[in-house]
């Protein structure tokens, strides 16, 4: 096999080098969630597919970490090569770090491509040893050795995202920025982030499927901003934009080697989001002062012309959903031999709706669409070699989104493909449950994520059933669509929900070969009356698309929950009926009627 | 006035010993919350009568540290002393130590009772300095030198809880407990927080009101256990099952002397528990390990006999709570002069019933009793001088709980007298939504109590009404009313709730000059089914006492709301009945009845 081929490989490099260890996590030099493909490194030594997951080579050892979301995916991609599955946040399963501890010898040595490591990840391994000696070397990119016809790194033209769109100008961004610079003592700033640097400087680009964002660096200090990018991608009208910014523009490469000369400088860098290498570099001569990039909050907290953008992108995506689900009724009600529509049918068929839509720029992420037993793997994705086609009596969901010029949207719906049974009624009703009791919660200001997530959870877990993941991630404008500080999980989160905030509500139920269900619509954080107890916080529906009424259960609702519905059905159809055909506005009407 | 007098004896001791801070902490020597008068300094020093609170005296300044649920109290208590009130968790009230390190200057001097103060805080002072040189000094009790006629320290009789009682043997717990120490790499364990000692010793005592237990320190290493206590307080049965357990005695001060012989070794202990000063003394030629007390979360998980134990408490509370309940509600019914009676008056009935109860030693806390206006003050207590009647039409909140040979209970109910208005009954009805609420949630093993506290609280915030405290504490075993490691609040705690752990539940509405309402549960957690999801946990209510009907707008609680309430009360006439006369009987049925 191919795989055992590379691992071969790879285990003659470390013992060429003296590598004990080589550690391979999925990131690009950014630490971008999502990258392109000359960085996927993890997928080419593994084969496991998906976005997130982390390799470990010993000597005679190969371990694989993925999250809840990509257990089964994960056993299927890797059955066969020897790697072992690690689960993460089950009982007794070792982290990576943990393992890496565990596993290195005294005076043995670990090696990664420190442009693709955290420096948080290093410094914990290196909090872990607990006294044991060990070399840690950050300069091998040795996937990158035995990776032949490796993809390259392809560069796109930039372009300028407008003030009518972001409602704030470069200049302010950074006068706020700086304001937090000197807070914290710091009088230079290192920014990798991609989404980070492309909410500072108002650029977008598509360097990156998905994300519209630019490969770059910025360095900030008081008097200069550099911005590190290749300047085959920069127009005249971006170039201009730059100068007349007095931003300096250096080669994308260029910053390891200015790096270098920058000594007794207070850096301001995030060991979330800057790469151990750079780091490594930069903490020679400086003093390096470790926070949170400033832009990360900023950016969580959308402005009034953000947030008014926001509203009119998920309007848009709205029109496009329900041009789908009408579509897609209507052949199972015609059954238009409906079982030879297959995923990837129903995929084009979302994108060909959502590509009528005014500055509609790509998807915000690859569109899940799966069918029954499919689904319970959370983030499958068809391809034309493996995928199903639809079945009457089973459940399409759909997890997609786009992007706009205007604003991101991701949503999932789950279909009753004709005559579904009650059980699967029974799922899906409790997951809306779920998914309403987050929605209609008033809080006061100061809860986190942390607090509000068993709102969610607490009718499945009524019934012996639980998921797998958060409940809810931030989203950015125009940029990630998995966007921090804030989150909405079980597990620790300080981020206090602030107004502006863009988070999503996702609560679901995954069976395990059987079926898979999950609503999600995404929320704003909006404040509410202030009392003499505080502020108040609710959240405003910012998805305006259909709940399919053939899954529920009404019984299983109580009163509130029914009337928050069906207030949320009349709002979709006031909204979205305008834009549609006379059929589709019936047809509109009957699937937003009152329950 | 007297306080002001204090503060200015204090200043000028400061003046002589050079100390430009002195800081007051709430704690006797072993960071007890209750604790007997001798330690009361910051009572002294301020005026303030509430529990829990925190003094700091600079040249010029003083200032009083108080939590929410004292903020009504403190303001009244120290007006008119110059001492300021710091509302603690407020938006930009500095924290006891952020004032300190903003006001001490270079080279200044902190000075404090090092046996009352926790290791922690002064661990964060010292990590916030931030480069500031000060110095520490741990060996003053100031408050001491100008207390005059200051009470003694009065030991009690120690006794043995039995194990048909605590259901596991001393040796059976210093088993285990070793282990844990092993685990952590320590040969040496200093426990001096006196329900972990107690615990451990299976000994309970009267050294301070409402907690049984007994001044004491213990030294536990892999060969030999030390008991620090003083001797006048054994028995010679107690000696005899010391010293057939192979326990060393020494005399309670003895542990500060016997600590500087310790070097070499390591030594486990809490930094939460042990004071600073023994600390101090500890790190000096030792390796010191800081962990939880192995026997915090031995003790919060109650065993089998331990749970049978608390049950029968709980009835027999139940019993005498409920015989005063038909009191009150007789002596309302009949308008028996019903505005005579006081609210010591009802602290004195409530506790006359408890008297009756088998197994009774004293209340686990001061019963707070108070009527309208009062109740707010959610830790008001009436005295001689300033204290409140009855009056129809407003609402009576009593929470109490009583030690026994075989559990602690604490419970609150609010009663109303005669007919109340509507804004009464919904908030009362809202308060109980949410004691519902949380009550009857079944949830994924791994859970927090942070995870848990919205489900009290949603229902309330959805009127825009908030309570400034915690939903539910910990509770010991004939031991402290409150105990940790768990808790359900807000803020974060990482402690899982685990098989076996007792959490109160107490939501509440407090509106000031006005009414507050309080309704208080003691829960049980325990193991619900294992499905393919994970362990999952319910509560079981181990309080049995009827929850006001005459309070109630039943339209506000929804149906499963009401089956839960309906359900519960039937649990309660089918237990408590039993143990009442005909007449009481009679009316249970009438308050237990299905709504």
């Amino acid at each position: 096999m191919e795989i055992n081929k590379r691992l071969l490989k790879l285990r003659i490099l470390m013992e060429n080098h003296g590598i004990d260890i080589y550690y391979v996590p999925s990131s690009d030099y950014h630490q971008s969630e999502y990258m392109c493909d000359y960085f996927k490194t993890r997928r080419f030594i593994s084969g496991f597919g998906g976005s997130a997951g982390t390799v470990v080579v010993t000597k005679d050892k190969a371990g694989l970490w993925v999250d809840g979301r990509y257990f089964i995916q994960a056993a299927r991609d890797i059955a066969g090569t020897g790697i072992e599955l690690y689960k993460m946040g089950e009982s007794k399963v070792p982290t990576t770090t943990e393992f890496i501890v565990s596993e290195i010898k005294e005076n043995g040595t670990l090696a990664f491509d420190g442009k693709v490591a955290s420096i948080d990840t290093i410094k914990e391994i290196e909090n872990m040893l607990n006294g044991k000696k060990i070399n840690i070397i950050a300069k091998y990119d040795l996937i990158g050795e035995i990776w032949k016809n490796r993809p390259e790194i392809k560069f796109t033209e930039a372009f300028i995202l407008d003030e009518k769109y972001t409602g704030e100008s470069f200049k302010d961004k950074i006068k706020r920025i700086k304001e937090e610079m000197l807070k914290k003592k710091a009088n230079y700033h290192v920014v990798t982030s991609l989404d980070d640097i492309a909410w500072i400087f108002n650029l977008r680009g598509h360097d990156i499927k998905n994300s519209p964002v630019n490969l770059a660096y910025a360095l900030i200090s008081m008097n200069r901003t550099v911005l590190y990018i290749d300047e085959t991608k920069l127009n005249d009208k971006v170039k201009d934009y730059l100068m007349k910014n007095n931003i300096v523009i250096r080669d994308y490469n260029d910053i390891y080697r200015e790096a270098v000369e920058l000594q007794s400088q207070n850096i301001l860098i995030d060991k979330i989001k800057v790469n151990y290498y750079l780091y490594e570099i930069l903490k020679e001569k400086n003093k390096i002062i470790f926070a949170d990039n400033p832009s990360v909050l900023m950016k969580a907290c959308k402005n009034k012309v953000e947030i008014e953008n926001t509203r009119d992108a998920h309007l848009k995506d709205a029109v496009a959903c329900t041009k789908f689900m009408y579509w897609f009724k209507k052949q199972v009600k015609e059954n238009k031999n409906i079982e030879k529509i297959s995923e990837l049918d129903i995929s084009d068929k979302i994108l060909e709706f959502r590509k009528e839509q005014k500055g509609y720029i790509e998807p915000s992420f690859d569109t899940i669409p799966a069918v029954g037993a499919n689904a319970p793997m959370m983030h499958y994705r068809p391809t034309p070699e493996r995928h199903d086609n639809l079945k009457l009596g089973k459940l399409l969901l759909i997890d997609s989104g786009a992007q706009y010029d205007n604003g991101t949207t991701d949503v999932t719906r789950t279909f009753a493909i004709g005559n579904i049974d009650n059980k699967l009624k029974e799922h899906f009703t409790l997951v809306l449950k779920g998914m309403l009791s987050l929605s209609k919660v008033k809080f006061l200001y100061g809860i986190t994520g942390t607090n509000l997530d068993v709102l969610a959870r607490a009718p499945i877990w009524k019934y012996g059933i639980d998921y797998k993941s958060g409940t809810g991630h931030g989203m950015g404008f125009v940029l990630n669509v998995h966007e921090g500080p804030h989150r909405i999980a079980p597990t620790y989160n300080s981020q206090k929900l602030e107004d502006g905030m863009i988070v999503s509500n996702e609560p679901g139920i995954y069976i395990e070969d059987s079926h898979g269900i999950r609503i999600e619509n995404i929320l704003l954080v909006q404040k509410a009356e202030n009392t003499a107890f505080g502020q108040f916080m609710v959240f405003e529906t910012l998805t305006l698309v259909p709940i399919d009424l053939d899954c529920m259960l009404p019984d299983l609702l109580d009163s509130e929950e029914k009337e928050f519905l069906n207030k949320y059905h009349k709002i979709v159809y006031n909204k979205v009926s305008k834009y549609l055909l006379e059929d589709e506005r019936e047809w509109l009407k009957e699937y937003t009627r009152e329950i």
